[in-house]
């Protein structure tokens, strides 16, 4: 069972806060310190008494006496972050984070943290919205969700096992995989759809501006997560480029050959494909 | 407003069911007559006495007398079940369909109703869901949706306007277009998005079937068009085969360019794109 004095959310975004609600809603924290850069966020936070036990000027400040510690902040941001935290963390602290990209983040907080008496465990919760701040905030927003906790890279086992069980608490499955392994998963799974609906409204965009009037629900779907921050998205790209463009070539390949079928009426290679796609989609839960 | 003595209902699956309860459920109908191929959905149909009041062992036995008939079968089958027909609509009867495709069906069963007594008004709800059948149909489906009413191919004008007044009459929101306009545009806000979604889930599902293990709610709603059925589909796309081409070479134009901007690293060209998504994407309601 997971139980745990201070937890420090360095970041409350939409996951930060988040998960504070759904460990505080669950009895399995005793207080929670949140630090974030924004001045707007925080006077936001500070308002959230049920949630957040004190609001911080500081991270160094908010990760005093945390037991685990949680960077929900962009991607780009984590390894500074860490930096800038390791020193004041406590002895046996855990460090976690919830960047959707791990092998570069995993190696440069392993290296931050060698020199401290805490640990480093990479997290990925995959949940989410294209809605963000602590507005949106719900208890209930990693229930069912899978989470990759990455095994390699940390000191000790037992971090690995704490935040296992941190997440999982919180109504998540749990997937412990190697850092490459999750990029790799996660280039085919979260940002090559993100860059397909993002190319879809492109292209729609540029053939007329006015097709957005005639959509229906299909369209709505398939392109919601191109709503996503650009920003976010952008840093993604690049700290997941490998993956990403394997993951862009072998689409490319099923596309042309999609078009090709087409182009020669080839019926029973158009079923055959619609059939299969059917079959993958219908084996999600 | 809209109001008729009797409408026949051929096909009365998920889109021909709905529009039946549609206009019972305002009052805009007095008898609804139904016909469908499969003796199995006619018993569901003669079950449901609040919806349909009579249903029919043929097509012809179902249109005597009715004022519209509107065809809810698969775009391959419905310019023969126009020919079926044709010869016992009643004078002044008004034919439509639910096709997605317009421009064969529109010059076929314009033709087929030429020497007939009634009118022929091509109509494309884009409502629907991956579910199909009588058993989920829904008054309220159509409500807030877009619906192309072709103005070209018909007869006379007043026919078409009162197909839009059906249709505007259960929520929707009619645009009036000829055949080739409407081809154009579904292609691209409604095939388009269904072949890139197979096609995700094709890609997928070769590289590893257990990435579904891990999918999100991003992937999900991304590919979830991808679970309708493959025969309606393979249809679709042979019927409207010229447009989609279009589509889909427009569509790779837009990813090879994608991918090279991040060969290139080309950070400035890739925010301008995820920036340029997003924007097209916010603006749709």
């Amino acid at each position: 069972m997971f139980f745990v004095e201070k937890l420090a959310i360095l970041g409350t975004g939409l996951l930060g806060a988040s998960l504070a609600r759904a460990l505080k809603k669950r009895g399995l924290v005793k207080n929670i310190s949140a630090w974030s850069r924004s001045a707007q966020t925080r006077a936001k936070c500070a308002k959230l008494t049920d949630v957040f036990n004190e609001v911080c000027e500081s991270p160094t400040e908010a990760v005093r006496n945390a037991n685990i510690v949680v960077m929900c902040v962009p991607t780009a941001n984590i390894p500074e972050l860490a930096r800038e935290i390791s020193q004041t963390l406590d002895d046996g602290a855990i460090l976690t984070d919830v960047g959707s990209v791990k092998s570069d983040i995993c190696e440069e907080c392993a290296e931050t943290i060698k020199s401290s008496k805490a640990d480093f465990v990479g997290s990925h919760p995959m949940a989410g919205s294209e809605k963000i701040g602590p507005d949106f905030s719900d208890a209930d927003l990693f229930e069912g969700r899978p989470c990759f906790v990455i095994k390699s890279n940390c000191k000790s086992k037992t971090s690995v096992e704490i935040i296992t069980e941190m997440w999982k608490s919180v109504g998540m499955q749990v997937y412990n995989v190697s850092a490459s392994e999750h990029d790799a998963i996660v280039a085919r799974v979260s940002h090559l759809p993100h860059l397909l609906a993002g190319t879809l409204c492109v292209a729609s965009s540029k053939y007329n501006e006015e097709l957005r009037k005639y959509v229906g629900p299909g369209f709505r779907d398939t392109t919601r997560v191109a709503s996503g921050s650009p920003d976010i998205w952008d840093s993604i790209v690049f700290d997941n480029r490998e993956e990403i463009l394997k993951a862009l070539k072998d689409y490319s390949v099923e596309l042309n050959a999609l078009i090709n079928d087409i182009e020669k009426i080839d019926k029973s290679a158009m079923g055959t494909r619609l059939r299969s796609a059917k079959i993958f989609r219908d084996s999600i839960k």
